[in-house]
């Protein structure tokens, strides 16, 4: 039975599903308690620079392309023209750099209520901040929820739920009043995209999820898969809700030839995203 | 900064990633030195049984679907008519019993060095043995590499290598001698599947393999990718090779239509599972 010394492992015991996940830390590099949360920065001895928020790992230097950029590619190649785009959470910065690769986008306001991850961002994943003084973006530090309430309706393209676990600041940005507000601020055939946890160990949540975006008025709901190896299981899934419309396939023209790079993101990996396994087929609620 | 009891938690150091991965356990089941490797059995609280190996993660009642499966139907339906298999390895049986739910199939050969596994697995995963007494099976205890120089040539439709890491008794199962023996106990368009590891953190291991297939003669190659919560990174590769002929598709009629159940295999994961994200594009040898 191995040992993990609490002077070089970073452990985040997800008790829920029984398991854990550490990483071997070099040092700590910065703790900031915010009025939020608690923000603490590692150096990894294999994994980069490493974000834990009260606790729970958000990103890696090596390995948070594959989240953001599913987070942000397949919703966009999905909406046939996305110009106006909200970010809710995203602190990090690596969502917004994502979208703003796709040259047609003209505006992107990212929404966290906690400063301090930005800052944290800007010093510890530089290259995750490099577009942020894109003339296209807006950084806001306040509160989405009232922010998506005060959205002129009709008046957004495409929403991206960038944020934490349903716990602690994250909470109200699972349920149907949020849903509701997202659903007014979109135009016709918009489309809100969200992290939806893991399939093995998150299936009730994500059904929760889908549930309350269906009740808000969505008209079609979509989850994909993919997987990323600092978040429990190695398996995720992010979950697009359209507005008005049937979520019917996406631009495979464009995401086989886009004017940018990715190193997780192609078409055949969007395809591919979309491939659900026989359990999750059975137990998707609101299908 | 979690602390993990050592009396509570079983825990894998994957040092080479500096990562660590920790199932909570409610007892110690049995405990065996073989001839070959130290197995142990543990009962934890939320996946099951789990069987560890020299340390290290085999296999737990929960998930050990996601590899079984993945590393069964994709290479019989790639194959036109399989009749004939031989599992190198796979002494918990899992494998053999997804090979044994195509009705098709005459015949499969497992040969493990270790007969202790396969004891285990009786007790522990009675549910993975469920096919052992099935009249097509015929399960071995000896050396794998030794079978294959010794199988007559041109006689197997398909080879399953269903091993241990390549380290200990598995070392002699990723290397051009092992698999020329296989190449020659095919037959025409036959095939070979292995697990090939992980793709975020062995992917020099996966291209030495692929190497070693290309040099042992095969025509074709293809790597599989699925998640794996209990292996490193929880996202894992098996790779196919086929003698003489390209890998072209695979039966997706039949795929579609099984004649038996799967958790996590369908048709639509099976081609999604070729769908290789970008790094893997530009780094894979031996294309």
């Amino acid at each position: 039975m191995s040992e993990l010394n609490s002077q070089q492992w970073f452990t985040e015991i997800f008790s829920p599903s029984g398991s854990a996940f550490s990483l071997r830390i070099e040092q700590k590099l910065a703790e900031v308690q915010s009025p939020f949360q608690h923000i603490e920065m590692y150096k990894t001895t294999d994994f980069g620079n490493l974000m834990v928020i009260d606790g729970v790992i958000m990103l890696s230097s090596r390995h948070n392309f594959l989240y953001h950029e599913m987070l942000s590619h397949p919703v966009l190649f999905t909406h046939p023209a996305p110009k106006n785009v909200v970010i809710i959470g995203g602190g990090d910065c690596g969502t917004l750099r994502e979208v703003l690769k796709h040259p047609d986008i003209e505006r992107v306001t990212q929404i966290d209520i906690d400063e301090q991850v930005t800052r944290m961002a800007e010093r510890f994943f530089p290259e995750l901040c490099a577009s942020n003084n894109d003339p296209r973006a807006t950084l806001l530090f306040a509160d989405g929820i009232q922010y998506m309430r005060e959205t002129p309706a009709g008046s957004v393209d495409v929403i991206i739920v960038d944020s934490t676990d349903p716990i602690g600041p994250g909470e109200g940005l699972f349920n149907r009043a949020f849903y509701q507000s997202c659903l007014a601020a979109l135009k016709p055939g918009g489309i809100l995209v969200q992290q939806s946890e893991s399939p093995l160990i998150h299936l009730q949540l994500l059904n929760d999820m889908r549930q309350a975006m269906k009740d808000a008025g969505f008209a079609d709901l979509q989850t994909l898969q993919f997987p990323q190896m600092v978040y429990p299981s190695g398996w995720w899934t992010c979950t697009l809700a359209r507005k008005d419309q049937a979520i019917d396939g996406f631009r495979r023209d464009a995401a086989a030839n886009p004017a940018f790079e990715t190193v997780y993101y192609n078409a055949e990996v969007h395809q591919a995203s979309m491939a659900l396994p026989n359990f999750m087929r059975q137990q998707l609620a609101a299908q």
